[in-house]
């Protein structure tokens, strides 16, 4: 997977706006402007640390290459002084956290594949990637993480992580079906949201 | 240690065993299926994830083999459908958990050694295999650890993990001295769970 | 950075510390014994494991040197018996605790650098360093962590990070301007706690 430069600069879009929403939890729990972007830093870049450190990339991404930490630190800033104003496009904000769910399942998926990571794992670590950064948020901020209660947010992520490495499998390792599967995950994801879909919970 | 298959066969019915203990955890907490499918897989393989970090392993077993991630989440959804049933059936699950106790020290201690790491650290490496799961099930509901606050869990695993490395020490590495020291952990779960033996606790 | 034993002494007293510290917030959720040196040992030494994760040596030092370990446990039991007492020489222990923040800073620093990350991303490595203890102490007890929420610990840190990467970029790497560093974060760090200094938190 070489999309070099429009790759990177979605992947930091991406990185942007999951630390917006690392932010925004961390102001609502009255933290200060540090702990606002070292939350937001979690939320952005702990899925793909936690991906890093599975499939052995020491040092990971996060911390060899600076501008995904400035970003994720300036978005959180941003969202620090901002965050009144997120509120108002939170429906901007739920579609780009969407498209980012779709790319950092396809870049994980991808990654851990190339790290030789057999098929049941590479799908595992995609999901993680997406969903790593809100479960370190949540567990930070106190919170049983949003992700294992409710809404259809990891499950598109594993189904994401599935086609992918089908893909994979069948020779499909270019730009145009890689950014096809990470668009079919947002769109899922924003009429599972529009729909208000969710997951069984268990009869008490 | 080449137990083989009948080692592999012990290990998964661990990894079930300890996924069903998290996926409870879950539907205690009304988690919905992939909540409750994610926690019971951190329950069962957080440990061993941990173990193959901090020795080096990359990706960890659980990632690697597809085995145990199909077996923690299938135990996972029958534990979903099953969790009335699971309450009647407790005292056996407490058998199992504490024959996985045994299972996952004696393994974890002996990667850890194989791996190179000195005595001290093996031991708390057998230690963590054993307690990581259960550690990560407590923290994803947002409880404090239960390992850390009552009854003899982790001080057997510590207690069976220096009791391998010692074995180790002295070139009994088989099959048979490795399974006599986890049915002797198991053993004395057992016997802890009964008289209700616990550590002491401070004096405020 | 070739220290040596006046570095591993000064290493181990920064280890004893934090374990204190966390031990004695275990004793305070009242954990049993082996809860308590567990969550002393996790405020010692979990901010170097996360360090050496990163930076890809495996096995972390906590588990390589046993004397760390050792060390750690050993001063929590010593804090679980002693903890009425250990209120009363609070302010020693809060000096001896910016003490191993600027200590913990720089070795974290200098090891992330020597290990290859690029500059932004060892000062990441190394705050996470002085932080990660007290991170890991407060989500094993159940709370969000006070590094988070008030107090200028965590900016001290990352400023000594970015000090000691500028003394590396200019060949200052010997013992005397690491040990200035050091004691220009602890100081600096006592300063911000005689004059209850804090960073701002966003307007509601």
């Amino acid at each position: 997977m070489t999309g070099g430069y429009p790759l990177l600069v979605a992947d930091l879009i991406g990185v942007a706006v999951f630390a917006a929403s690392g932010a925004s939890a961390g102001v609502a729990k009255r933290l200060d402007l540090f702990g606002v972007a070292f939350v937001g830093f979690a939320a952005a870049l702990g899925g793909g640390i936690l991906r890093d450190l599975v499939i052995g990339a020491a040092p990971p991404l996060a911390f060899a290459d600076w501008r995904y930490a400035v970003t994720a630190v300036a978005a959180s800033i941003a969202a620090f002084w901002l965050h009144p104003a997120l509120h108002r496009v939170r429906r901007t904000v739920l579609a780009l956290d969407a498209a980012g769910l779709g790319l950092f399942t396809v870049t994980g998926t991808v990654k851990a594949i190339e790290a030789g990571v057999p098929a049941v794992g590479a799908c595992l670590v995609g999901m993680l990637t997406a969903i790593g950064g809100g479960l370190t948020r949540d567990l930070l901020t106190g919170e049983i993480p949003v992700v294992l209660q409710r809404e259809i947010y990891a499950v598109v992520a594993l189904g994401g992580a599935v086609l992918v490495t089908v893909l994979h499998r069948v020779g499909q390792t270019g730009v145009i079906p890689l950014a096809i599967a990470a668009a079919t995950m947002t769109g899922v994801r924003l009429i599972a949201l529009r729909r208000r879909w969710s997951a069984p919970v268990a009869v008490p």
